[in-house]
């Protein structure tokens, strides 16, 4: 089987033996796989993202030196079932699977672990347990859309934002773009999106967005239609003077403080989506936003940021950090595709072979051109074809 | 009557006449004062705050050229009302009141602004709506307390912590303590708490800390008696294999979910509240920390901070940034001191007069020998009695 292996930031094209599935593990023939953002700076400098996984009691992160198969969002057909398991899928099924492998004695990362290969190949190995049958007929396109929608899913659920508050997605690569897609899904009324691209802007209106804009121009926390409190003044003025109105009713005291529980005096405040992952980024939000705003960062931001948590905390500012999905929600996501509730169709800009690869990689730099490039392992070029 | 002020971060006593109270307003006699980390800083550093402050609007925070009183921790007696109050109160009534005062055109920050003296002074102003009466006979000397202790209570109902998480405690200086306190209050099982200073951690015992440690000793969360899940193998293992005890079970797909769902496969995380302040405890806490856990940022942090937003999500770590209190958590502080729900009498280790402050500020620099010094405007030197 044809594979693209990347060693020493290198992509080469190879020819290997089909893999053997282990116990309770399956062979699968992939249909098409994601280009991830992960992969771009796994290529580059997966060494630091290593280290930092080791800190963590990870081993198994890709090194710079190993030989590695990239490809941890895909699709495929049930090909071959090793021993111990359930076959309950007839083979040619069409399955996604959670990337995760049980390999050199631990549970490894497909793609992105020398030993757990990926999906830039014609074929792989996934975990049966792992596994779930496509239903409804969804194409392979968007089934292998499953594991990066469940990133957003899970930030969206992680968030716990509610329909009528204002989401504020900050940078529309393809993980802000899935999450502007699972804010719609969810039924959130208002949504800004920012970014420096307007080719980004544009698919980001494709996906759902309300309002779209450019930082440079306009302050994403200042969006038309946003009544947030924005000053210290504000919030003030809006605490004391609910006790002030309601001291000046005809209510005994105990009254007068179940109307403020009950009123609530804390305003309803926006959700930040942190998609951009470079340094600077948080705390840009913690100066623009307004009190009270809940941050959820999943953009990967490597090496040491810095930020004031002085003025996090004089806007009460509440970062939570957030990664993956659970096992739960990638199944959950999956449906969502399945029966229509959710249309990431708009992050597709491309379909390449592995031959493609190394280009896609390039083609991936320019936000005008590309969000979300699949790969057809079967796909030949042409002039082979 | 005799205030303090505090010029050019000199502490000055001066005589001045009883201020008038405007519309709305009260004048108490003050009976207590607590000394707060915030004058300790203030003094010091009060025109980088102010900076802070201006930038989200808040112009009227105190300058080091300004002659300012400080005070907002107090506790006093009703002495004249101003035009236009509701009166509910007859003079000489026990009170609190939020620090706050409509003053200068707009509300201010009693004690740590020139428009707003606060309570290092025999008598001051206070807003009517937002004075409170003290009930239950509750001493002058615990009532002063309500102003921290709501502080601790708002991080304390912002972590929304479960009895059965663990609480672990990052600095024992006073609000730390007083954090110790409502958590016990609130029926938290296991509290852990950490500080340098072996005088501090008594007082954490005292307060109801159920382990106390030396963070050069022993990491804060590695106590005995803590269950969390430190590695990513450790969180991947849970994860993964409760998917495949689960789908070995003769139970049908939906009913897996179901179970998986009902179960929950993410552990139980400990709450960390971060009570020290000084830069590299957000990353020492981000660390050490294990996955899953939420971060209440309590102590203020001034300028800028570093941190490594990678580790913070490999581990889904949460932050979230407190300041102050609502008016109904500083009324439900008030009322759980004066029914006995928690005691913070251990934090009380001094009392001095208006001439004594000076040397408090420097006595609280030492742990082994200082939390929260009370000052008693009306005590004078015996020389002076």
């Amino acid at each position: 089987m044809r594979v693209l292996d990347c060693v020493e930031a290198r992509l080469e094209a190879a020819e290997r033996p089909a893999p053997h599935p282990a116990k309770g593990q399956v062979r699968i023939e992939v249909l098409r796989c994601g280009i991830c953002g992960s992969d771009l700076h796994a290529r580059e400098h997966c060494d630091e993202l290593a280290e930092v996984m080791a800190e963590t009691g990870y081993e198994g992160f890709m090194r710079s030196s190993q030989r590695v198969v990239f490809g941890h969002e895909f699709s495929g057909r049930v090909a071959e079932y090793g021993p111990g398991c359930n076959r309950k899928l007839p083979e040619g099924a069409p399955v996604v699977a959670l990337p995760l492998l049980r390999a050199a004695g631990g549970i490894e990362a497909i793609g992105l672990s020398a030993a757990a290969p990926g999906a830039y190949a014609e074929e792989m190995l996934v975990q049966e347990a792992l596994m779930l049958p496509v239903p409804n007929g969804l194409s392979p396109e968007m089934s292998a859309l499953t594991e990066p929608m469940a990133v957003a899913w899970h930030a969206v659920r992680r968030s716990e934002i509610r329909k009528r508050q204002v989401a504020v997605v900050i940078g529309c690569g393809p993980i802000g773009l899935a999450v502007i897609c699972m804010l719609k899904a969810k039924g959130v009324r208002t949504i800004v999106a920012s970014d420096l691209s307007p080719g980004r802007r544009a698919l980001a209106e494709r996906c759902g967005a309300t309002v779209t804009l450019d930082p440079r121009e306009e302050p994403p926390f200042r969006a038309k239609g946003e009544k947030h409190l924005h000053t210290a003044p504000e919030v003030l003025e809006l605490a004391v003077g609910t006790v002030e109105k309601l001291r000046r009713l005809p209510l005994a005291w105990h009254a007068v403080w179940r109307a403020i529980d009950r009123l609530g005096i804390k305003p309803p405040a926006p959700v930040a989506f942190e998609c951009v992952g470079v340094p600077g980024v948080i705390e840009q939000i913690v100066t623009g936003a307004p009190a009270f705003t809940r941050v959820v960062v999943v953009g990967v931001c490597m090496g040491e940021d810095r930020f004031r948590p002085s003025m996090a905390i004089n806007k009460e500012i509440e970062l939570r950090f957030v990664l993956g999905y659970t096992p739960l929600e990638f199944r959950d996501t999956l449906h969502m595709l399945a029966e229509g509730n959710v249309d990431p169709a708009p992050l597709v800009t491309g379909t390449v072979g592995l031959d493609g690869v190394a280009q896609a990689f390039a083609d991936l730099g320019d936000p005008e051109r590309h969000a979300k490039i699949l790969i057809d392992p079967h796909l030949r070029p042409v002039a082979e074809a």
